[in-house]
């Protein structure tokens, strides 16, 4: 039959099974796995055989958390969706989740249709959109039904940035309440950002203007704070609760407390919390603006916490947050004053190599690697079992990734616009090889094959982790 | 080619997977699935064709706890190897891991060898062993390395029942630390048997002899302690630990403050925890010794608790503790002192309908099923990927599961050797259909196919979930 | 010496001791105690003796929460700081702290001197201000320091009622950061106001305007949420914290923590939350509008947690928040709509008595009850050693107390300007007989002695409780 | 009047208390304070008048933790009664508790007429007994009951020390059972001796034998647990629980936890947990002998858990556990074998002055002060109001307290019977003066005034802690 592939002799690994198994690819999709070997694999044809030996056969990654294109401080992330998702089948992600954004005074629906626009026909691998939530009103909520009908199940609320996407906590709790009712599942960027605003305008009063004080006035404990605030509130509601970016000890705290009462809250951290640190932010020559993001960076005594907390599923998602600026004419705008400096950071090409390395450094096991990148991704915002996993049945996305190979990430090398690395230098053990979205090569032997415009729009069903 | 098998049709549910699929078994094992309705799955070829249309498609349930013919108070547990391998076939369970013991006095050989003899031969389905350990001393120590090496990769301590199982810390602590060296798991009843000892005493002396007087001195805070005294011994030790059948609330939640520290620590608990309570300890007319086991029975408010350990993953798997006395002749040992009547009841059979009625129930998800009763036990015991999944190479222990049949538990229907049913009465949604184990049809559309001898001894890795 | 009084053969109650001494008074001040009966005792020479044989001799009590003459909703507290102050000294209590008022617009000083001018030349006993700060400005944060300079040490910040005495988390903190500086006192009203009318206006538009319905939409949750978002605020700004009026269980569970911590914060209930219940806001016919205060009462079970704080000394101090308004013509406004209820109940009166009476069923011991209604009093809001003590150099502000005593509490028999007693027909163990304000008397064997303008303004120093 | 003596002109310093007041003492007992300067205070007059300008005037200190003349290890603790007095008088103690002991075999009686023999006649203040229980039997718990009649009412237990003094959970909760009962407290030496014994030897097997590895084998772990255990049995028992000698920050932490749930749990300190740590233990050439007691001296950072723990009142009282042996001929005895130096440390001469230098350094107040150090462990043991407090009725126990002078510990100055000094060449602020036992000066100016017999025995009423 035209268009099988079928991949042999790799270790298959899922967020459950490691299994010796060759993986039929038909129509897109995964049709069969047999086990390596056996009459049944040997029974296996296809047009094409992709050999996988001394490999891992593993889902596309699914990052949940991306921001291409976003426009942020007057500037724009250097991302577009082109670059960006061909950045992100690079490293492995065969599916990214980006941020559509309702601006004050418009609808929701008007962020959407921009957000569809910037992205159809762009696309290197599938993309689906989360919406943020600028503007809590009447008919915001009437909307919010809508979407969830037509596969945009989630949405995101600021407890920091006044004035751009801060909602109170009125128009938190209303928008949790109806969320509670559709099966919408609220994000929520956890800071106090009205306490933040006081520090920030304390600290440039007495000159603290580099990069660092941007990691000093958001407090850990204004992070726990928020996050705190917003389960309480999500209880109130009745509603569950997703928190994004989780970078403090003292909230994942928090996370782990409201998980031990059986409350369905949940959280994600990124890799620059788990590798980064306020080191970085006090790097010399205003270098420190390459990792300015919110939340920031914390003291890399922090690092174990969040390690922890993903060993014990209190944080249950990887996700990268990518949101790139350029260093040269972006991150610079913040020169002599670090709230001006653009907030985010590249990342959506390096994910799934930087898990790969801490499963080679005993961080996590290679079966969390992919549920914390791939199956949780894809189940918490109702991807599943399409996206996230390698099952007959589900979307041919699929990578071979080969554990032993080594590199050194650079901005030399990789293929997101940007012009730095957040990462330049460091060593990994294991590279993506090949990548397949929904059966077509779109890396094949580390060369790019696929083309903007494969990539398509998927609606997502409702969080499949609430029971 | 002979001796293939396919089912066809069903709902195929794992640990982390729902998908329609048809599932090829040749030589005893789980060959290849395909996706139902596809042409791979058309290609599929085999003697026998099973009809899975409507049901589900399960992994053969893993008991990580039963006690056959085990001796106590000089008295046998009523079901043999055989009798309680078929009930637990006759009630999806397709493997039993059984605690071999060492007497005091002697060794652990020794002990291991006597369960051996009583199991081979006689075993409907596959099989495992657990080694109890009641005298750790340097020859102990010893042998635990050596039989870690042969697949009897766990070892059960007692902090309760002094001279007969009872371990004092001291030997605890030495047997984890041996256990840290060879990755062996200690399991633990973790009751504070001292204290208990007095508390039995002084009821007794009170005229307090009825079965409810059972749940009473055994306090649920000397469960709490013993539970915590495990778990600090065991970081002493830099050792994993697993607490067997947790029943109360104030125990669990040290296992949870445990776990967020981010300990190895595991917790099982059993059916009749999260089903019963002391009020049917208080049945009269000596009724209640029917539910007379260790840890007891607990009111009826900690079993929300249980429910929502289950859901957190602060307990991990659901086993039976399956240790029948017949009511004539067994439990009436006890008539005028409780702390005579034998400790145990039967469940083999029961497990997986009772946790399918909790999905009904909504306290779990269909997945959280497999995962406490078949994957979770299997990987705990070394046994995954064998057994605990549908995944080609695994081991085709597989139950078709109808989940809308009715039926009502009876000791008069039900197969395990003993006299009365804990669960009498009991309206079920779910059964149990056919049942393969390594390809073998042993359950036939409720017609048992099986034979003594089937079952075959299944030497296991270590603890697959230490990292 | 003219002036000069003794009581002798009263058992004294501090505190910290229980001493059978006899009082010396000189110039309005203890000179002297010495244990009765020996010749010291008897060497001591007075123009006034007072017989307290049989007798507890307490410290006059320090109510740190009371708001006479107070304006809400477009009505007036109906006690003014006369008849207030003279059902004070009727109930035992010798000084109350008041709470001045910033208006939106206007300066803190302008809100003292109002105060200044109502309750100077009227009072029965001693009082001292608290300020409420409702408008944080560059201005207001100066004045803070002239406050705490001048002797008015404490500051008030709202989280609930937006619009009048709500202050977001940017002025709290700007208002902390300031405390911490000049050694001021922040005092929160801890509940998510902003949360809260969302509630509401959800409620009322359900048809809820029953008074009950006041406590359902002030959800616990929303005060612990409160609660837990001040003691970071306050662990940011490096300030110390008093919690005012906590009811809700959840909320104490938020101080507990924060102290086991370490950290300077500090909680204080009232009888209403100890004695009465969400039942009493249910009474029919409107009547449930006699108990609508803020933080409302909560369901009987919080009660528990509220003692047990109360001997954990989680909660250090019990005062009243009296804030009377008469059922006809006040509490009326509010029917169809319990958003209109004046918030608040009396009280002054009975703290004293109702205190007694938790002594007398096992609650708190002698020297707590003393403790939680004197000494902490005074020791918090920098007025001990003059009040809330018998030692000699303090205020001879003492009370006979009869602990054999039987009363029923009634409104036709209180002092307070109020048609009603939140506590009608409870029959209480325990009287106030005579009282002494700085050695005058103003309760002479249950006869008013007193006068408007005996009482003075008293200057506080800052919180005694920070090392 | 014939042995009158006037204390003037200092500042009283109590647990609740700082006044400026002149203290009347009267046969024995304080007679009266009056404020100082005032007619009333003019009017006290007496045989000799002690001036105690620009001193404090604070009770004498209690010290509810000595072991005098103790036999361990084949040795004697090398202070008597007779040495061990004059020393606590030196330095500002005027009651002490010493533990009389119960061997295996023998009855209570015999044990506390032993020790009544050796301390009679000979100490230099008062003295009070606490009975460490070693052989629970019938006889045993009864024998609690009359004990607690004739003024002995607190038991220790130990679960340390197999063989010697350890008694195994039954026991402990029968003892705990019968103080339920009669009134009594249980002290509890709180480390898991069984498990710690293991590890003693093993790491004598591998020739560990230094005095650093006391403080290795001796894991905080073990601390914490038996902690935990003791609070479990005493809440099965219904009984309170005293901890002596907290030193680990987890143990405290089981501490907190039991408090916060309104348990009657108690914890106790000691001065070298406070100031000393296993750099000590580490000290070369075998002087890390000096500092081995049990439990062992801990990391530095557990230091700053013990003072929170004392702000926050999760622990009440700082004694001494005094127990000096000599460097030369007993520490010695531990030579090239830890577990057979014997355990214990001088310090009752210490005590006052080392808090006040606490003071000092801010880690406490002054109240606090007295409070740990005199009031709340004359509450504690039932000796209060004799004892702990300045208050008329109470015994004249006395110090005069000059709070600038200096001075510089050392084993040459010292007065207790032991050849070094644990806190040898520490600088401290603060000094005893002038000590009085019910009115007699026992340290008049730094000179000794004393005289063995003059201290008496001094039955005490049960714990005045419990509500």
């Amino acid at each position: 039959m035209p268009g099988r592939k079928i991949i042999r002799g790799g270790l298959v690994v899922t967020a459950s099974d490691e299994i010796h198994a060759d993986v039929l690819i038909e129509d897109g999709r995964i049709a069969a796995l047999a086990a390596s070997g056996t009459p049944a694999a040997a029974a296996l044809s296809a047009e094409q055989t992709i050999d996988a030996t001394g490999k891992y056969v593993i889902p596309g990654g699914v990052d949940g958390h991306t921001h291409m294109e976003m426009p942020f401080g007057g500037t724009y992330a250097s991302d577009t969706f082109e670059t960006g998702t061909r950045a992100a089948a690079w490293g492995g992600t065969t599916t990214i989740v980006d941020f559509a954004i309702q601006s004050v005074g418009h609808t929701l629906r008007e962020g959407l249709d921009a957000w569809h626009q910037k992205a159809e026909g762009n696309c290197a691998i599938d993309y689906a959109f989360h919406m943020i939530v600028s503007d809590v009103n009447e008919e915001t909520l009437k909307e919010m039904d809508l979407l969830v009908e037509e596969g945009v199940t989630s949405f995101k609320q600021f407890m920091a940035y006044p004035g751009v996407f801060y909602s109170d906590d009125g128009q938190i709790l209303r928008a949790m309440q109806r969320a509670a009712g559709n099966g919408g599942l609220i994000m929520m960027h956890a800071e106090n950002g009205i306490a933040i605003d006081v520090l920030v305008e304390q600290a440039l009063a007495r000159g603290e203007t580099d990069p660092r004080y941007h990691g000093e006035v958001r407090r850990a404990l204004l992070e726990a704070e928020a996050t705190h605030r917003a389960i309480r509130l999500a209880q109130v509601a009745g509603a569950p609760l997703y928190v994004v970016h989780v970078s403090a000890a003292e909230a994942l705290t928090e996370l782990a407390r409201a998980r031990d009462d059986g409350l369905n809250v949940f959280g994600e951290t990124c890799p620059q919390y788990l590798f980064l640190s306020t080191d970085n932010l006090a790097e010399p020559d205003f270098e420190g603006a390459k990792y300015v993001c919110s939340t920031p960076l914390r003291p890399r005594e922090h690092q174990a916490a969040l390690w922890r907390g993903l060993r014990t599923n209190d944080l249950q998602v990887v996700s990268t947050d990518h949101c790139p600026f350029c260093f040269s004419g972006q991150k610079e705008l913040g020169r002599g004053d670090f709230s001006k400096i653009p907030n985010g950071m590249p990342g959506v090409e390096n994910r799934m190599d930087l898990l790969h390395q801490a499963v080679v450094d005993g961080h996590i096991s290679r079966r969390r690697w992919i549920e914390i990148a791939c199956a949780t991704p894809a189940r918490m915002f109702g991807l599943y079992p399409k996206k996230g996993t390698i099952a007959p049945g589900a979307d041919a996305d699929v990578v071979i990734y080969d554990p032993h190979a080594e590199q050194v990430i650079s901005a030399e090398t990789h293929h997101m616009n940007v012009d730095y690395s957040a990462y330049e230098g460091r060593r990994i053990t294991g590279r993506v090889e090949t990548v397949l979205s929904r059966g077509e090569t779109v890396i094949d032997r580390r060369e790019y094959t696929g083309h903007a415009g494969h990539g398509v729009y998927t609606p997502r069903s409702t969080c499949q982790y609430l029971n």
